[in-house]
């Protein structure tokens, strides 16, 4: 894979590497209409090899600023992180900004041409010439292989620092960032070793999750607890430095077990774990077997469980029964309950659940029926009133949630929920 | 409100402001607990009055950072946005830092003082001696009202500059800004009008759309045209400048009218819009209703249409088949067909179109069997091959496509390609 030599090749490297700058190319980022996310993922992922990120620049799709900010990045850092800039287009300038800065043209590899020309032919795309330019890499420099997408990445080094450029395409870089460029920087990153844990919390808000855990939070603690929230779950990430990796690991270790006594069931997995991915696991080893049935959620409670690979072990059957008619027909749920209670409602919830399991023989069905709103809501039945239904051999339960905020936040935290409510049942 | 004359007092101007800097402060930026998101509020908002944001900067809570990230900044832009260090805690610097560039001492104001002790009786805490700073501004600087929080913003003019430092957290910066900064800034942004346009397109990639629509992304072009992709939706977005906001707007709608002419069907809509929002408001403008089957979407694709408020509307029922003896019993697929062509083929895409839209009796349905991977794959059908059917009073399509890439990029691209194909077929 790539050129000159291959990826992979050692370097011989006479210095440690403590400082890392990280450059955000692109005019999206500075019109405002692209939040740069990928800066705090490189950021987080460095630390956690003992790099810290000194600064961080945003930079126009021009030459000049390019060079500009990557000669001023390497007066403060060891190793600089590019993203964006390599596509084909006309405005993707990246790379003639590294090769100005190291005073080098762009040389066309051939066989990263080849390796193009492939791609586009696997995806039965004809390749148009523009695309060529991504063939092209700076003088003496070296292509990062790129699995996920089309622009392979750049590295290189001068004047005693590490460059990396990665594509601005945020599923592209991380996967280029993980698998080719992290382990050649952890061999070179000095002194303390950084150990990362997470554990992940779903049914307690942020703050209550703060109270229960005590000081673990507080600046300067090591190891130290940071807490971030999103779509409901928590994750609190226990870092532990020390000069060893093994001392850093057990400071870890003691750390999460303190942290599981104070949150108890809270805690559902650890890593980047979701629920759908230990729902699925724990039913997997049972050999059960589970189908959903969902009106307000509109599919996405059976998209959160297909999305996990080999969901197929496990997961049969999802109905959405988005009309009274299809929950009827689908589901057997009886036109009179309907007209009687309303299609939200903790029975049509429970009949739902009930007519999926009966008619998928799966041995767990949820069902999930709304207001998703931003329509549809009454005094009696405001938007992001929820009822979720679970039955199973030991009969249905149903449960009742009001979920505040917009129409994806009601549908994810449904979902969601859902889940959660099946992973306290499998007793997870 | 303020000190020194008070907010709002007019600032003899004799030049106009053209171009913005962004520099956000805190370690929390550089260690990857907290992803930016102050930067692109900020740009997006300067854009529409017209100033241009040319270089963004992360910088770590350390005075000489900050003041020699503002000397830098102030040499590339005409006016400084500032987020972040103006909290109470010892590693809260930013007001340091700009009275270190400005070469003057912090002063402290009796009236801001007085303010904030008011602020924590209102709140009934006891305002600990830690928050007296926050009363401190850099001599000759004037304090911005902050009315969500406790920190004052800061503003002064140096080196023919103008200087506005805000909080970090998101609410009080977005306050400040918009009912403080903004009004200002307004009135010395230069005469021209930006009018910004969008187009969406879908069903070519990035380097075929660019070489389409030949020069119009060439740097320097007034309408300029910027590309970018998300999820295989390519956004164009048109920018125009002129002196009249009638007059930039003409300028879009000509330079849109070229657009439409190069890219002719590609263009699916404007703006925000999804595929899942036209094919949806073209749906029910005809009264027509949507039914869907999916495999390996497993429910993506009923998510992404219920997605959209008001889908009850048109959209009655969805299948998630995700087991062959699912495709059988609820859609009626032969098993014989799926044991001798398999589960992932046209045929059997066919008929659970056919399947959906016989049980559904809606007008259209949609059916998507694949290969999403990691696992499953083989020679022949490798993963990311995907069969899409569609079926209507018209009778019966399929098409065959191979995704590559991951589980979840070929889910999302399937379930785009479906939209899609079914927009064609309404000749949106």
């Amino acid at each position: 894979m790539g050129s000159r030599g291959g990826w992979g090749r050692k370097h011989a490297m006479n210095r440690a590497y403590r400082t890392a700058g990280i450059i955000s190319i692109g005019n999206e980022l500075l019109s405002g209409r692209t939040v740069d996310t990928n800066a705090a993922y490189i950021a987080g992922r460095l630390r956690a090899i003992g790099l810290s990120v000194v600064c961080t620049y945003g930079v126009a799709d021009e030459e000049p600023a390019i060079r500009r900010k990557l000669a001023l990045a390497m007066e403060e850092a060891d190793v600089l992180l590019i993203t964006g800039g390599l596509g084909p287009t006309d405005d993707d300038l990246t790379r003639q900004g590294i090769a100005a800065l190291l005073g080098v043209d762009l040389v066309l590899h051939e066989d990263l041409l080849e390796q193009l020309r492939q791609l586009f032919e696997r995806r039965g795309i004809v390749m148009v010439r523009k695309n060529e330019v991504q063939a092209c890499i700076p003088q003496g420099a070296t292509a990062i292989p790129n699995e996920k997408g089309t622009a392979p990445g750049i590295r290189t080094e001068f004047g005693g620092k590490l460059l990396y450029a990665m594509p601005g395409v945020p599923g592209e870089m991380r996967h280029m960032l993980d698998r080719f460029v992290l382990p050649e920087l952890r061999q070179y990153s000095a002194g303390q070793a950084i150990v990362v844990k997470r554990l992940r919390c779903f049914g307690a808000g942020e703050s209550t999750i703060a109270e229960m855990i005590g000081d673990a939070m507080q600046r300067g603690k090591n190891p130290l607890v940071n807490c971030t929230v999103h779509a409901g779950v928590i994750t609190l990430e226990i870092v532990a430095m020390a000069p060893e990796p093994a001392e850093a690991d057990s400071m870890t270790v003691g750390e999460e077990q303190s942290l599981r006594a104070a949150l108890g069931h809270l805690v559902y997995g650890t890593g980047d774990q979701t629920l759908a991915e230990v729902v699925g696991e724990c039913l997997a080893r049972n050999g059960r077997s589970l189908a959903v049935a969902e009106s307000c959620t509109g599919g996405l409670l059976a998209s959160l469980i297909t999305d996990i690979p080999g969901s197929s072990r496990y997961f049969t059957h999802g109905w959405v029964t988005y009309s009274n008619q299809a929950k009827n027909t689908e589901l057997q749920v009886p036109a009179e309950m309907i007209d009687k209670h309303g299609a939200v409602s903790g029975q049509v919830a429970r009949a739902m659940a009930e007519g999926a399991r009966r008619r998928s023989g799966a041995d767990y069905a949820i069902a999930i029926t709304g207001i998703a709103g931003p329509g549809g809501g009454s005094e009696q039945k405001p938007v992001g009133l929820v009822y979720i239904g679970v039955d199973s051999r030991d009969g249905a339960e149903t449960s009742r949630f009001i979920f505040s905020s917009d129409r994806t936040f009601v549908r994810l935290r449904a979902a969601q929920t859902a889940l959660n409510i099946l992973r306290l049942k499998l007793r997870i």
